[in-house]
């Protein structure tokens, strides 16, 4: 029963350096799950007609379709078919993804910025993971290339760079300063990592942030982006919250719109922008639609990003139908504007008044901090463990804060993600945890006071 | 206009090596593209209604729906819904992908079979390409790693072994043998590069062939299968085509069920089966639906595949959906087996007749032979070409092939794909042509005078 062509040291040693880190993450892909479960209400916006009758395009010529659909997404449906030769959706589009669709996405851009896109940057893919995977593959030649990535992160930026033998050059993320970018530590990291020979390639920058669930302000992005022209990287933004900011006095701002705005143009400044359907306030994570948005490439070197692209054919039409309503939804004057509206701010003003009770329950509980929430849909308190607890942890082989999210799963069913699994500054400890925006439904409440419940208990049972 | 941080000579090399590669290969996803939109009949099918039925959920509580959708339909899509917790399908499944739909597909492999078939040895897909990628990862730690691969071979190989940096072992098919595998090349090849210190990993078998249409002898996949099970390989089998097979004495036979009916289990050969939605009578390219079959693979192996397989959180949910359709097509009983059963039956004979119709004009063209056409989408005649060709070729910095498939493009507005983009015996030229299923519609005839005339006035043209 052990078939002798493979054994696991006889594998690529980049695969078996995941090893720990994806294991951490299974409660990480849980969480995820339940969030999911709990998020999804297909039946409920006019995304899912769409997509439904670009299926089925038969249905467009039937009487009784009118019965079941919207005209808004009747219409839509005809428009995005009239991009397919033949309305025929099932077949490869181009690489880069259809053309159509992209000048819609790259209107949205526009339209979102305030500055021209070009559809030609933009690349369809099948959710933000390919497209950052592909980024690494195309910048990464062996350990002497680094990429400078958030401490804490997504573990999506530090797999790609472990799976490409990078060298991962961390930052850390200021979280006194709700979890702004310290330029004063980035130059220190950048100029670390130059004296042991690394060659810094690029910078990755999460805004709004995953784990942490905060949204920069713009005096940081114009550092931020300033400090990649200066140093030559190639700026990796993960926009894929751009929709999901529920603090007042933010907003979203891309990288390439601060860029532009600062008087710098595509010769000035290398940018990726990574987006996806997984997320916004709609999180069509099944779907795998995404995009990057690459500008400030020679055109020699946007060949090699083609190529690359292009090795599986084409991302799903689905998902880049998807994407496209995604970056041109309902406009003032359509008919399902209003539902439209009233659907996305209700979720958004309900996941900011959970968040907003989940900050403050946080704060109040012993040895917990939490920065405010302001974006995507995390918050990502601080817990001061007591001594016997991390005693606790260390005799079962686990860290402390991994102790801590099982003791609490156990416990209470509720899933929160370990820090040490997105990482974190050595001697602190946190938890990501999902805001779910069902106060509605008085879930939150109850998880609220389960969750006070179970930290109370947790601290009287190891209190120094 | 020229960014500082990116030029060509500072990316990675394996994607470099891509180059020429991708650049010929322009004309045959041309070709693909061509194929597809004439394939794509989105409304012909029942899939479509399902997935439809499964995109908007909400469809399925409406009374109008009975009037639009076929009652079969409407049960496949219940059962289907079902698998998902709150019928949500919106959401991110299991990595390996959702777990019923899986079962489903376990099921219809056992049907096909005759043999088991494990729900935890398949992994949905977002088509055949990353599956294959995900292997070749996994596999290769370098370039003293290596793959047998066959010459001609579908690119999508030799691509994912580029980037991983193996070293391709090409072994050639036998032109003579309709294609089949040369057991005594193959033991040559191996052996010729163990004796270099390459260490093989695997062997490539496309069954059936692209670009060759061949239909592999069952005697001759049984040969293949001592080989690999002698010779320590991973038998990667691209099964992509099993459900076009056209050629009356033939039938598929996946090498899974050729190994367990020759009494090898699990512990005696580590097999992986490529599928995907892209193909059968369906075509379904732009869905980004398929699988692999992981067998022989002991549990640390497994695990190390799960990981890879777990980067890009899952499979697109429709493809997921569409695979475990094509998997378990309607059956015997069925309210829409009869007019399933007459589509698929229509369109593979209508290939089989094309197909033929194809033959029989190559073989009757000066210096033309072509192999009879059994399965996938293509025949690949090679072509003797003039002297004078092969000269004017040169002069104009192309390979001869690829001289001629761009005459007759430019001549007659057909795409075909130059043998050299697959690699072909030395002092050999051929083309593959992709088998049209529309000789009802006149078009195939009008093509193959088109081409007849083409060829008569190249070979008048270049004749020595």
């Amino acid at each position: 029963m052990t078939p002798c062509a493979l054994t696991v040291d006889s594998l690529n040693p980049k695969v078996l350096a995941l090893a720990d880190h994806l294991g951490d993450n299974a409660i990480a892909r849980r969480a995820q799950c339940i969030q999911n479960e709990i998020e999804a209400e297909p039946e409920s916006h006019p995304f899912r007609e769409v997509l439904a009758l670009c299926d089925y395009p038969h249905l467009l010529e039937q009487s009784g379709t009118n019965s079941l659909f919207s005209s808004g997404a009747i219409a839509r449906a005809r428009e995005i078919l009239d991009l397919f030769p033949g309305r025929a959706t099932g077949g490869y589009s181009h690489s880069q993804g259809t053309e159509g669709l992209r000048d819609i996405i790259a209107a949205g851009i526009a339209a979102r910025d305030n500055f021209p896109c070009n559809a030609d940057d933009i690349f369809l893919t099948d959710g933000a993971a390919p497209p950052v995977h592909m980024m690494m593959h195309l910048l990464i030649r062996d350990k002497k290339d680094g990429i400078l990535c958030p401490v804490p992160s997504h573990s999506l930026y530090t797999s790609a760079m472990l799976l490409q033998g990078a060298t991962l050059v961390p930052y850390f993320l200021d979280e006194s300063r709700g979890w702004g970018v310290s330029m004063s530590d980035l130059k220190k990291q950048l100029d670390s990592a130059r004296s042991m020979g690394v060659f810094v390639r690029g910078l990755v920058v999460i805004n709004p942030g995953n784990p942490t669930g905060h949204v920069l302000v713009e005096e940081n992005q114009r550092e931020i982006v300033d400090f990649c022209r200066n140093e030559d990287l190639v700026l990796l933004a993960d926009e894929v919250y751009q929709e999901n900011i529920y603090a007042d006095e933010k907003g979203f701002h891309s990288f390439k719109k601060i860029a532009r705005s600062m008087g710098y143009g595509e010769g000035d400044i290398s940018l990726v922008s990574f987006h996806s359907v997984s997320n916004g306030y709609y999180g069509e994570c099944g779907r795998r639609g995404g995009y990057m948005e690459v500008t400030g490439f020679n055109s020699d070197v946007k060949k090699q990003v083609y190529k690359v692209v292009s090795l599986s054919s084409c991302s799903n039409i689905s998902g880049q139908i998807l994407m496209s309503l995604v970056m041109n939804p309902p406009q003032v004057g359509d008919e399902s504007y209003a539902s439209y509206q009233a659907e996305r701010d209700g979720v958004l003003s309900s996941f900011a008044r959970c968040a907003e009770a989940m900050v403050r329950s946080f704060n109040g509980l012993e040895g917990v901090t939490c920065s405010e929430a302001e974006g995507a849909v995390f918050v990502f308190p601080s817990v001061r463990l007591p001594k016997k607890a991390v005693a606790a942890a260390e005799a079962s082989n686990t860290q402390p804060d991994a102790f801590y999210a099982l003791r609490l799963l156990e416990t209470t069913g509720i899933v929160v993600v370990p820090g040490s699994v997105f990482g974190q500054m050595h001697g602190t400890w946190h938890f990501r945890c999902t805001v779910l925006p069902h106060e509605e439904k008085k879930t939150m409440t109850v998880i609220i006071s389960s969750f006070v419940a179970f930290h109370r208990a947790f601290m009287e049972e190891f209190r120094d």
